[in-house]
């Protein structure tokens, strides 16, 4: 007898996790949560003062090296100020790939700008280098040290190229193009905090780079976020603009221009402490059902794990399978058997060009992405599962 | 020997906290908050799906007679997203008053509109009524069933009283003026959770309402906030676009318009459902400090406690005193004596049109709220202080 796809990828997920039902990424809290939270209650400072805002972001700063961490309410903030804070401004156009979750293309919107969609790699999963660099080439010129794009007239103020599930991108590639097109460089770290490229972590390549805590992340502080920057100007900036840019003083309230109501607050913080203590051991568990995967998808014919790209170190947020090409139409079936079978699986996000906010948006040719979405799934994720 | 006016309001604020040091405003956690914060641990749903959220979401329809309320990030959230859903646009107006503390003019920002400023009246602190109606009598005209600013051209869309302290405002009054003059409200009850207005509770007379549960408020949550609407399409709204816009899937990510990552975690909703348990016993404990605070200040000359309007419950979350028109030169010298002395207190929030971002702003007359400005000083208005 020959097992159908869907029944065969049930039946490899079974293997790594058991009978289930498993959700696709539950957070785990066997560190010092609840340690930090009650002594965060017990302070009183649960709100927007507190030891362990400062602690979480000198924390996030040492483990991922970058100079600066500015802690926020989420990462959907730490998006909007980076993009800001690099100068993005009503009528500008932000390169984001069509293969994201809506929240950068939104971020953008905040500022009155306009997302334009580019291509991805099947290989990083994240933004096409190449096909980005001759699109760029044919589309744009350069007046007075702006990027414009030609069709639309409106200036190309910065990219913000996404760590897809944890896996590093091309990012020196990236770079150069920034670089050779005058380009602002926001990187979106949502997924990656953990993962490096060339031994250098994800978010810290960028002018700033940003990341999220969401319930759904490797670690979470209920909801929560950071801008990673190695420049001081603009680490100050991010805090007194999420701070409703208040000027220091005992009793006046003076604010110097329009800030946002975007810190996060020293509960939420106290749990990101805990949580940061625990990454190590998270990585390891992560990498280790991947291998459990790895071993269990070797044997199913048309379909393949995803993996880290060369020379990187990926978190492995979210475990993905790719269905080979012949195999793509098996998809909503392959959903569908697993998501019956208790084992939380889902596609990668509706393409953002394809949902009603963004169809008008300017965008390049976006085949591969349009292909990586009939491929891929996400599998069960959790470091639990191990 | 006689006393200076500063010494003696040192006097009659240490006669009711003591020796000090004592802060403005602080919160407690004196019931089932670690108790809840721990449900809520252990269960792991820390982030955006929990059933914490909806109990708080209940309990603060139940305890304000709200028939929704959405839970929020933050005030400032509750604001922007409440104006959004009035229909307030890009190049519109609306009316707030100078004397309000800056979140409410950056919430109107974010929609593309501008603050236009009005006067308060020295009795409520609020809006002043028959002011504001003579001023649009003369300075707007109705086009198509819109309040037309004649001087700009633009669009009165919404008004946005708040409770300043708690007291509440004359809801009746602007209600007659937003009705008469086709604007919408939405009422500003950030300070303001357990004052009511002839029995009903602030933030529910207008459109929507909203409330702030930032660390220095009656009750916490670290940071949070809500809307309050008795409209079903509205709160079904609020939700919809402040957790993305995303339409509900068991794995599809369908977003169907720009939405906000404004959801309240979990977590902090955890702390909120304990908190609102305690708020009877808070806004009892706030009126004795009211009380002691009479008995202590009313044998000094110069100065007079301020008290909620007639008909009306405030929740007297911050006490504060009104020194007399003949010694308002003398407000700095008391808030340098009084700080210097341990007893946090502060001035009104600088007037929104004197901060840089908004001195262009259109405003009315501003004579009151200037003059109020250099009256009045909050005095510490902790709970625990009784």
């Amino acid at each position: 007898m020959i097992n159908t796809l869907d029944q065969n990828i049930v039946a490899a997920i079974h293997s790594v996790v058991g009978a289930g039902p498993v959700g696709l990424h539950e957070p785990t809290f066997s560190g010092n949560e609840w340690l930090y939270v009650k002594e965060c209650l017990d302070s009183t400072f649960v709100s927007s003062v507190g030891k362990f805002v400062d602690r979480f972001e000198d924390d996030l700063a040492a483990y991922t090296g970058a100079k600066h961490a500015v802690a926020v309410v989420n990462g959907t903030a730490a998006l909007h100020i980076a993009l800001l804070l690099a100068g993005v401004k009503a009528n500008d156009e932000v390169l984001v790939p069509a293969l994201t979750f809506i929240a950068t293309a939104n971020a953008i919107s905040y500022c009155g700008a306009t997302p334009h969609f580019v291509d991805s790699e099947d290989t990083t999963l994240g933004i096409a280098t190449v096909k980005l660099r001759d699109y760029l080439q044919t589309h744009t010129q350069q007046h007075s040290g702006q990027c414009v794009n030609i069709v639309t007239g409106q200036v190309i103020r910065a990219m913000v190229p996404m760590h897809t599930y944890g896996h590093p991108v091309d990012i020196n590639g990236l770079l150069a193009v920034a670089h050779d097109f005058n380009i602002v460089m926001v990187e979106d770290a949502a997924e990656s905090l953990g993962s490096t490229y060339h031994g250098q972590h994800t978010g810290t390549f960028g002018l700033m780079g940003t990341l999220s805590f969401n319930g759904n992340k490797t670690i979470t502080t209920g909801g929560g976020g950071a801008i990673l920057t190695n420049d001081a100007t603009i680490a100050r900036r991010a805090k007194h603009i999420t701070t409703t840019a208040k000027l220091p003083h005992a009793w006046d309230f003076i604010h110097d221009e329009i800030g946002y109501n975007y810190r996060l607050p020293n509960l939420n913080a106290a749990l990101g402490c805990a949580q940061l203590e625990k990454l190590t051991a998270k990585l390891i568990a992560k990498r280790t059902l991947f291998k459990h995967y790895q071993a269990a998808f070797a044997s199913v014919e048309g379909v393949k794990l995803v993996a880290e790209p060369a020379q990187c170190f990926s978190n492995y947020w979210l475990q993905t399978i790719m269905l080979n090409a012949d195999q793509a139409h098996q998809r909503d079936a392959v959903l569908q058997a697993t998501n019956q079978a208790g084992l939380m699986t889902r596609p990668v996000w509706r393409l953002l060009h394809q949902l009603t906010p963004f169809t008008n948006s300017p965008r390049m040719d976006l085949s591969t992405a349009v292909q990586l979405a009939q491929q891929l799934i996400n599998i069960p994720s959790s470091p639990s599962l191990i």
